[in-house]
């Protein structure tokens, strides 16, 4: 391209710092809101738009090109939008008063001003590492950006190591378990809480754990790494020594706020830039947008981090608009993650149970396990599937999903009736695509629906693992006159696992209508199956039998996070 | 079971007509709502509660064994429900006054009466087999029930068919024909209309129809089966004869509607009985719910037929617990469907474009062709996706799609936005789970509802293919004041597949701000590319330098049903 190209375009000067989702959806929606307008992009790493999201499938060998990483070039940019893509340009300073920003050329070390009528700010945010000793040991790594990659992927060609340790079960810790467990390695992974994928409920949460110790991860639980150690290892706060050729902090990510902060934009109480509905900062001539941004969500309506590429892409168009004159707001988010974990899909939307407890909702669950399309075609797969609801209001709250298939697109049925503020009992009514190979005449959001009107109508008294095992670590069950603790599964399935708990009394749900004088209808009743569905049908057996207080045990042995006993 | 155990239970009476979907699930849900109750079900057919939807996979060989078409029997009903599932019993009439209904023993020949205080009808519908000659030959089937099957798999098995035709390319005609196609067996499909699918609109379903011929089905469209000749052969309206040695009926299917007439129900002007949102018929002991009632369309607000398993399911459900004085409503349905077409998913929920402008919308229609999932990721399979918006109103109105993967993901999606009335454009607000295996960081639907708010803004003016075509049809584009028609893909591309039109103008998106002299300012402009990302970008420039009437053409050249020209 001729510098006569380009010469200053007639229209404003929109500055973007930050040329990866947010930044460069930003610039290209800017392009096609106005023509004329000068758009600069400074990317301070070495590429634009790259597939952020691909790097650790990249270093897994599963994307086995890096070029398949990168989306654009700076050259395609100029040429479809005229957008300047400078990359290896650092923002280092800014001048909101006189609208300009100090830029470095990394390359050349050059620095020079550029002024701009507006500014989006869109720097992502880093990884955080925590500050221990060793931490800048050559073989300690992060996984946040192409450079980061680069550098890991350099390190595991020439130094072909054979344990790694990741430091964190979330998100990206996950991935890149996965991925290096691909490549051969070892992989030892150290979470500070005491489930992988904190978004979980513990006992969706426990399912994942099994299935990464399954595929040979080593769980390190509600253990924290203290020291990385110069000879080849990580020493944890129990005291306990992991030997290990690699580490992986990925304990977490913090918005980029430094050029936030010396424009003296106001950062709101989750940590990031405060903006609007329409990405608008405190200073009227700059927006920001993506992983920098404080989000709403829907549930809850309060603001917080949610480091996500799927918002970073909208809200860099909202803002690329916006900055162009346009009105395009950003509306307040489910909440939605999804993850792959080996052969399983794991993804939740808005509330689990444990955070509405947490927000002060009265949570009721629901739990439906079955085979992701109809059991009688094949290749089913189990799907788990948990919803939670607000018992007051009977308003969905969220969702959780582990399964070898059929995970997202439940979670994305959920997202869009939380995005309309729909009744859990609602669901009920969704007209969802029904074919033996797709689904089932019942689908799991249609069942939880059905679940939740029952509950909501006191047909039935779900409670949740949790309550129950929190019941009886408390006792009871132990006195006669105290919770009766009813499975009503076949002998056959109480044989092969054990009951739940010692006080666990057994009769099969067929024979209970002719063995109900071994019960006694006063006392509170909590009855469980493998699932829910036969103490469902034995629940409503003995509440129309004179039992006064039948609660079922929602998900059943299935969902019970504890070993049985027999 | 002892006949004792069958002494008449204390409560009310039951008795459901139909033990399939909706009749088990009524019987089902009315114990569970009334344990006294005495619960009795009649199915003329020799099973109940099958799985109706597996029949054609059971034939092709993809189910393996009957038994896992069989879902419980009456001996299971009877232990776990206290239900009286009487197969082989067909209720022949009914004394709405008396409350009783007769019903014959069809094995025994008896006939006896059973009173009931509250009636379930749910006899589900028929197959329509047209009135042609020939309709009784021994190698002429239908699909629709067990029975059917039954006498289906003897005669496969039996006379070891080479040929067959399938008349209808509906539903059930793509899943015959497909598993015919499975067993070896040469496949002719006869469709009077001028598409397979006719849910659909015309150019998703080429894509289909190319798929089935690619798979070695030979499709007949707009052709009429007038009669079927006993030396093995059908004869077409329009003359031509194919020889076959089987032939499977597939033209649709009727309510069973002879015992609601009989009773004097109301029956609906969509054919079916006609039944309030709490499956109340017009006698206040009689409820229906199934494929014999109509359904209420949330789109339109119409009533039609639906005979589909889910809903069945569900009304199935309702019916039972309102026959035991419950209040459970079914609301009204998006209009869902799915099938698989050997590789193929396709889906839709809501009004196609065709179907929107007979209902009086004004239709603006979105494309989105995609990898169901990040391209970077391995394994990405096209997807088709179409939505249609009303262009007054902004209301979103329906989908369509078509691919290997990811189609009833969002097809479901849809289907809760249109059960919430969603406007098309707030699509892009949805907070889609996004991980690089799962889906694309801009999920198909979100792109959709990006294109919608353009479309509602004005910034962009997509016209659908059928448009275009009348457009070109009727002569426009051939003088020089006239339509404009832009190509502006790459040069590469337009050598390899051919223009849309002799009249189109090619240049690629990159040279067009260089080379807008070429082009009339001032007439009406329509661009296109292969998909339609290209095309909004050409637009964009355009409609800023001074071209006053530019349209995209939606879906591009991929999404064109007609040859294109060299």
């Amino acid at each position: 391209m001729g510098e006569a190209e380009r010469a200053p375009a007639p229209g404003p000067t929109l500055v973007i710092v930050g040329g990866v989702a947010a930044g460069m959806s930003a610039a290209a929606k800017a392009r096609r809101c106005h023509e004329e307008a000068h758009i600069v992009v400074f990317e301070k790493g070495p590429a634009v738009s790259y597939a952020n999201c691909g790097l650790p499938y990249y270093l897994g060998g599963v994307i086995r090109r890096r070029d398949d990483l990168l989306v654009t070039d700076p050259e395609f940019l100029w040429q479809r939008f005229r957008i300047e893509a400078k990359v290896g340009h650092e923002v280092v300073d800014i001048d909101p008063a006189g609208r300009t920003v100090k830029v470095r050329d990394l390359a050349g070390g050059r620095t020079f001003c550029q002024p701009y009528d507006k500014l989006v700010l869109a720097p992502g945010a880093e990884a955080v590492v925590p500050s221990i000793p060793g931490r800048e040991l050559p073989f300690v790594f992060t996984l946040k950006t192409l450079a980061d990659t680069d550098r890991l992927a350099a390190f595991l060609a020439e130094q072909q190591p054979r344990r790694a340790v990741v430091v964190g079960g979330g998100l990206i810790g996950v991935e890149a378990a996965e991925n290096l467990v691909h490549r051969g390695i070892e992989v030892a992974m150290v979470e500070f809480l005491d489930r992988p994928l904190a978004f979980l409920d513990g006992e969706m949460a426990a399912v994942v754990a099994a299935h990464l110790q399954a595929k040979g991860v080593a769980l390190h639980l509600g253990e924290r790494v203290v020291a990385v150690e110069e000879e080849g290892g990580v020493r944890l706060a129990s005291g306990r020594r992991l030997e290990t050729d690699l580490v992986i902090m990925a304990v977490g990510v913090r918005p980029n706020l430094e050029l936030a902060r010396k424009a003296g934009l106001v950062i709101g109480d989750a940590g990031g830039v405060l903006v609007d509905e329409y990405m608008q900062t405190s200073d009227p001539h700059i927006l920001a947008a993506g992983d920098c941004v404080e989000k709403t969500l829907v549930v809850t309506g309060k603001r917080q981090l949610l480091p996500m590429a799927a918002a970073a892409n909208k809200e860099g168009r909202a803002a690329g608009a916006n900055a162009m004159g346009r009105r395009i707001a950003v509306r307040p988010y489910a909440g939605t993650v999804i993850v792959k974990v080996f052969d399983l899909a794991v993804a939740a939307t808005g509330l689990a149970e444990e955070a509405a407890l947490r927000e002060g909702f009265s949570p009721v669950v629901s739990y439906v396990l079955e085979g992701h399309h109809a059991g009688y075609y094949p290749g089913a797969k189990l799907l788990r599937l948990k919803l939670v609801a607000d018992q007051q209001s009977g308003r969905l709250l969220g969702a959780q999903a582990v399964g070898e298939a059929g995970v997202d697109k439940r979670i994305d049925v959920v997202a869009c009736a939380i995005a309309n503020h729909m009744r859990a009992e609602d669901l009920l009514d969704l007209d969802l695509a029904y074919a033996p190979p797709f689904g089932l005449a019942r689908d799991p959001v249609i069942v939880a629906g059905m679940q939740f009107q029952n509950a909501m109508r006191g047909e039935w008294q779900p409670v949740s693992p949790r309550w129950l095992a929190d019941r009886l670590a408390s006792g009871a069950g132990e006195k006669d006159k105290d919770l009766q603790l009813l499975d009503v599964r076949t002998a056959a399935e109480v044989r092969r696992t054990g009951v739940l708990h010692k006080s666990a009394r057994h009769i099969p749900v067929d024979e209970l209508r002719n063995r109900l004088a071994e019960l006694a209808p006063d006392r509170e009743t909590v009855v469980y199956c493998a699932v829910g569905l036969r103490s469902y049908v034995a629940a409503r057996i003995l509440a129309q039998r004179g039992f006064t207080n039948v609660k079922v045990l929602a998900g059943g042995t299935l969902s019970w996070p504890h070993a049985l006993v027999r």
